[in-house]
């Protein structure tokens, strides 16, 4: 039976529950319990790992008994394993739920199967509802479970020679005011930063998301990666979220942690050594480069070894747009080699 | 009195017997002699320094006597000075011409001043006849005369990140196809394709300018920098032209010599040192980079030192034009700090 009215009204209502909770290694999720007029019995939603999931949430507001006939509208397919909380598939079973209305299938090899557990147990059961609103609410958590690991974007600024600096390690400005602000920009829509030591301790970069002078509202985590120690008085110390230091070396190592914080989306800003051990490790999924129409020569490239010793091993590129700023061109590009790359937004 | 529909119509063909003289060192120049009526006395033009200039061809071509009280119709300001030949204005003085019509000043410190020297002796004077297809057929001309030696583009391909080839030196091919027959056109535009030897050795280059396998009509002189041998079979040995070769290392000196050989245009088609090197003397006013959306890093730069020790000395790049050629990108570009660059066609 295709979803009635009162429950894509409550879909789109369990949507906005699902963004009260918080970005992480859980998916968002949101539930409503409504009895068979379609009233409104309960409300739920995630709150993060360790915290019962959005149905056990909505349900656990009822008396006992109250949900038995109910349908549960779930934005995402009840899960069907047991980890730090039970089956919320079985839960809705336990509570006598005759019809469950969710909007995307579970992806994960370990929690899916809700629906079929559900429908095992006689349990009416409806997907595809609101799909595309709640395939933009879970986009980056769906390409984390993908990829296995957070989203990577290689960021950096260079001369149209591909230097980072001039031979004396100036590089104030390379790039124009429109670039720096895209930068800004775009950090803001990342969960980390992350800078080595060298450029951490060389540029003391406050490592923030600013428009003009003023922090934009969502700020990305600093990480800095590398043995040396960054001083006391490093900018990045006084960043509004906590900053975290990795000793390296193993970037894939530093990335798992990274994920396992909950993080979606990490934005690697150099310098170029860095960026350069991302590339080589295949932990890249994107590139912005920054380029400005400057020539410099000299030795400061904004890359050095990726790990490429001839042409038939060059990392190609899919440049899904060059973007002007100011006199700079911007190449937002995909790893073509990378499998599992997106388009953001396709 | 302002030209007359027949001289006007005498300027256009004036310029067409102008495109009859080779381009070099001296400007393509054609002349006309009218009768009162209008009538068509004598046509000239020249064929090349050392022969005679336009207005002495068509006087040439009369009887003693037989151009007194004709106009002249010449595209070019008749000459004032004495070099392999004497002044033009002189001439036409001497053969009793009453009117000049000129389309362009000659813009030549020691052969400027023809039009004074024609007034002075009662001549009447008319300048600025269809000025504009005159510049146009004079322009690489003009900018010899304004740079003091021929207009040089330095071309290079290169992958986003600065590389002209993979660290084992392969480089075939970092760009694709749209932008290789890009280069063979814009080859066929200039003069002269400059190479060094290394690149003449390493990648034996025919340096003809070709659409596929059929070379264009115009082919530029190759010309090789370098105290290495070329080989005796190499492949632009074939070339339709006779190539130049210069031990070096002065690159003004050649570039001297092959202004003096009448070439109003060069092309610095690599390896990295020769472009590097160019650019780091001054001698570039144009830039070409092919950019490959391709990353490769390690150390084979498609520039090296161009002389930049800080990042306030860095060559500054007007981009005209980003070009799209497949999936590369083309920076057609001036240096900002060439102060007398131009941009073509503007």
């Amino acid at each position: 039976m295709a979803a009635s009215s009162a429950e894509r009204q409550a879909m789109s209502r369990a949507l906005a529950l699902a963004l009260r909770g918080p970005r992480g290694v859980n998916p968002q999720v949101g539930a409503i319990l409504l009895d068979a007029d379609g009233t409104v019995l309960a409300e739920g939603w995630h709150r993060g790992a360790g915290t019962a999931h959005a149905e056990v949430d909505a349900l656990s507001k009822l008396d006992a008994g109250a949900a038995r006939g109910a349908t549960a509208i779930v934005t995402l397919e009840p899960c069907n394993h047991t980890g730090r909380t039970g089956p919320c598939a079985q839960a809705l079973i336990d509570a006598g739920v005759a019809r469950v209305v969710y909007a995307l299938d579970d992806p994960g090899a370990l929690s899916g199967g809700g629906a079929e557990r559900l429908r095992g147990a006689g349990v009416e059961v409806e997907a595809g509802v609101e799909t595309e609103a709640a395939q933009a609410l879970l986009e980056s958590w769906f390409t984390v479970q993908r990829l296995g690991r957070p989203e990577i974007t290689v960021k950096w600024a260079q001369s149209l020679d591909g230097r980072a600096a001039a031979d004396d390690g100036s590089s104030q400005w390379i790039t124009g005011p429109a670039s720096r602000a895209d930068v800004h920009r775009r950090r803001a829509s990342a969960d980390a930063i992350i800078v080595g030591t060298g450029t951490a301790i060389a540029d003391d970069p406050a490592l923030t998301a600013r428009d003009g002078d003023t922090l934009f509202p969502t700020q990305p985590v600093p990480v800095v990666i590398g043995a040396r120690e960054v001083p006391a008085d490093a900018a990045l110390r006084r960043h509004p979220r906590e900053p975290l230091f990795y000793s390296g070396p193993d970037l894939h190592d530093i990335v798992a942690d990274l994920r396992d914080r909950g993080m979606h989306s990490l934005f690697i800003e150099g310098g170029p050594t860095l960026a350069s051990a991302f590339l080589a490790a295949g932990l890249a999924d994107r590139v912005l480069a920054y380029v400005a129409p400057v020539l410099l020569g000299g030795s400061r490239v904004a890359l050095n070894d990726i790990g490429v010793a001839s042409i038939t091993e060059a990392r190609r590129l899919v440049v899904d747009e060059w973007v002007p700023l100011g006199d700079d061109l911007l190449a937002v590009a995909r790893l073509a080699d990378a499998p599992q790359a997106q388009t953001k937004g396709s």
